[in-house]
């Protein structure tokens, strides 16, 4: 089954506005051994009807999102509708749930609402149980049109509405209309401390020689992620390979985060996590606290960007930042040992730097940061790195560090 | 000029991956007067061609991005080549810049890296000097292969090199190629507290009958999203008619994120903030901690998930979380108060929720979120919401709130 993306909506091309749908539906259809062969970004109005065209005659699964609202620039249900010969009808069930939605949350009803009532003629409806307008499935239009015998789903285009849609209504009947087993499967590795070449050189001409072995890189930020796409025996002996060569360069390969990771080991561990952050500004403690269950290993956190917080709060001691200044080992180590002390957490890590623009001078450049790690039992360890980027990957750069400083120290390697 | 966007990598349609070159890409552009018309993403391999092959004749401009790493899948150049006509030659400036790169960082350079330096015959070199392919420019390839005549620029994959090589060399190139000058101009109103469809009744007739004049609405979480794209004067008048009937749901105008606006407003002000968070885990913190400058306002963080955190860095009365539980309102009060006291802000924010998916109960269902505004001379805000939404989006929009409490409050509305 061929599958086609189409994201309408002239936001996602003017900037600003990310496009986080296809990397979700493509993680979805993945689980069911579909692959994505093509997304295609179109802003509202015509330029839908060119791209349903075009994806027609190469697709048999076509996912439109967006354009299903009630203002005027939302026409996905009318060209689809228009394409597949199949008659807008109002639908009196669509129409009294958006009246209740409407009541219950005391908004008032306008005329424009009403135009997600309707439904092209022999569409089934995914109810949106997250928003006003319902998503729609179409299979087999009629007749000749360029939609005859195409599956069509379209999805609205606010992720917190598309994403329980897909999960709650698309995926039983994605079961229906594509019912074969999964027979390749996937499998991710994490690496780091290794750069993209590398992994490659370590591991790339012994995974080359497996047949039916799909191979790929990806450098990502303080990672490198390297996939293996095959019938699950071949993927499973390939792994075994990989995790012998790569070893402790190998964060997970079960698909998890890194912050999921470092949860599950403390939980594991009955062990606890505090944080002090300085550069990160609450990065850390956001990235640990989006894992479900982190509040049994993640204690408390402080964002101390004032001196007078680091010394208030963390104890460090004021002379130690008048010799050394905020960005400095010493200081790194004392953050990290106030956090502990103060929530008598098992681990403790700090991060103190220059995230930029400013603040940078010839000592102590822009991207300068000191990573610690407080432990009970053990000298506090101090990292030192110059990560000079743009302020927001800094950051994420910095916390990457500071996951693997402690990943390392927890699994003992 | 006519402007397709083509991304290369088997990743971004797997899943687990987030493309953000196409706002990134859209925004500089639209910058320059120009819009994206169509953007495409393909797998790494052959698919590469297919979509030059399409794109070639309905656009004049082509960015393609990915692909010109080290690895066995990256592609990009050698097809690129091979539609352009232009053979591959090697560069020995790439090659020296690339060995001093390893050499400063002390890394083994491959026979993988070698291909980097190699440029179709012609093309113009973008340096990189944040990672190790160059991008590439090539404009009217000879003969009268697919790609005679148009413009198509090489860019590498990860956003960190993307970004910068853009602002440095493309943009700078782009002058030259499309030397117009801008006449159309955007403006995009952030707006909260009103729903789509309220805002396009608000001012949806009186827009749509100014000639000349795109509308858009896009609804993003917590707030609506309304652009104005058109001539010059055409967008101002709009504009002050669009300021004139929202008002105080104006957020900005300006393309400034939330928390820009914030960091703006107190920093003109000479006020400070701290913030108390439970529910939201340091996002608050984190959002506001991106804005460059913001240390000038910005004192102190608490992330305090556990109760004995609340208590011991923020003075939270034990017998108040023993009565009331620690979501609820005169913790939310108390936490901010703290919060306020131990930083010695102007302001402080507080956050305490349930964000699922565990932890709910009948009385205190998961979505249920307290946010607390102090400040000296007033009683202390709290405001009771429920947002029943996955872990990550109820984060998100519980800042979103907070922040507006606090916009509100410092520009008195």
């Amino acid at each position: 089954m061929r599958v086609h993306v189409i994201n309408t909506g002239t936001e996602l091309l003017l900037g600003h506005v990310t496009n986080t749908h296809l990397s979700f539906l493509g993680d979805r259809l993945q689980g069911r051994g579909l692959r994505i062969a093509k997304q295609v970004s179109v802003p509202d109005g015509d330029a839908i009807r060119e791209a349903l065209l075009e994806s027609a005659p190469q697709a048999d699964l076509i996912l439109v999102t967006g354009g299903l609202g009630p203002t005027s620039d939302d026409l996905t249900r009318d060209i689809v509708a228009e394409l597949a010969q199949a008659p807008l009808e109002y639908n009196d069930e669509i129409q009294a749930r958006i009246e209740e939605r409407f009541r219950t949350r005391n908004l008032k009803i306008t005329d424009r609402i009403r135009r997600q009532a309707q439904v092209p003629q022999g569409a089934t409806i995914l109810w949106n149980d997250w928003g006003t307008a319902p998503g729609l499935y179409l299979h087999g239009a009629p007749g000749s049109g360029p939609l005859a015998g195409k599956h069509v789903v379209l999805l609205p285009g606010p992720p917190r509405e598309l994403r329980p849609m897909v999960d709650t209504y698309f995926m039983p009947l994605l079961e229906v209309i594509h019912p074969l087993p999964v027979t390749m499967t996937q499998r991710i590795f994490r690496i780091v401390g290794l750069g993209e070449s590398a992994v490659e050189d370590k591991v790339g001409a012994h995974l080359e020689a497996i047949a039916d072995l799909e191979l790929g890189y990806c450098a990502r930020m303080g990672e490198v992620d390297l996939r293996l796409i095959g019938p699950q025996e071949v993927v499973n002996n390939a792994a075994l390979y990989v995790n012998e060569v790569l070893d402790t360069n190998i964060v997970t390969d079960t698909g998890e985060s890194f912050e999921e990771v470092l949860v599950r080991l403390l939980t594991a561990r009955g062990e606890t996590l505090a944080s002090a952050e300085s550069c990160t500004g609450g990065l850390l403690a956001n990235r640990i606290t989006n894992v479900p269950g982190s509040s049994a290993i993640f204690l408390q956190g402080f964002v101390t960007y004032a001196n007078s917080a680091k010394i208030n709060s963390l104890g460090v001691p004021e002379q130690l930042l008048l010799d050394h200044g905020a960005v400095s080992e010493p200081v790194a180590a004392a953050m990290a040992e106030g956090a502990r002390a103060a929530s008598g957490s098992t681990y403790a890590l700090a991060t103190t730097g220059i995230a930029g623009p400013g603040g940078g001078t010839p000592e102590k450049p822009v991207g300068l940061v000191y990573i610690a790690l407080a432990q009970p039992g053990f000298a506090t360890l101090v990292e030192r790195y110059v990560i000079p980027l743009d302020r927001e990957t800094f950051k994420y750069a910095v916390t990457q560090r500071a996951f693997d400083l402690l990943r390392k120290r927890v699994v003992g390697i």
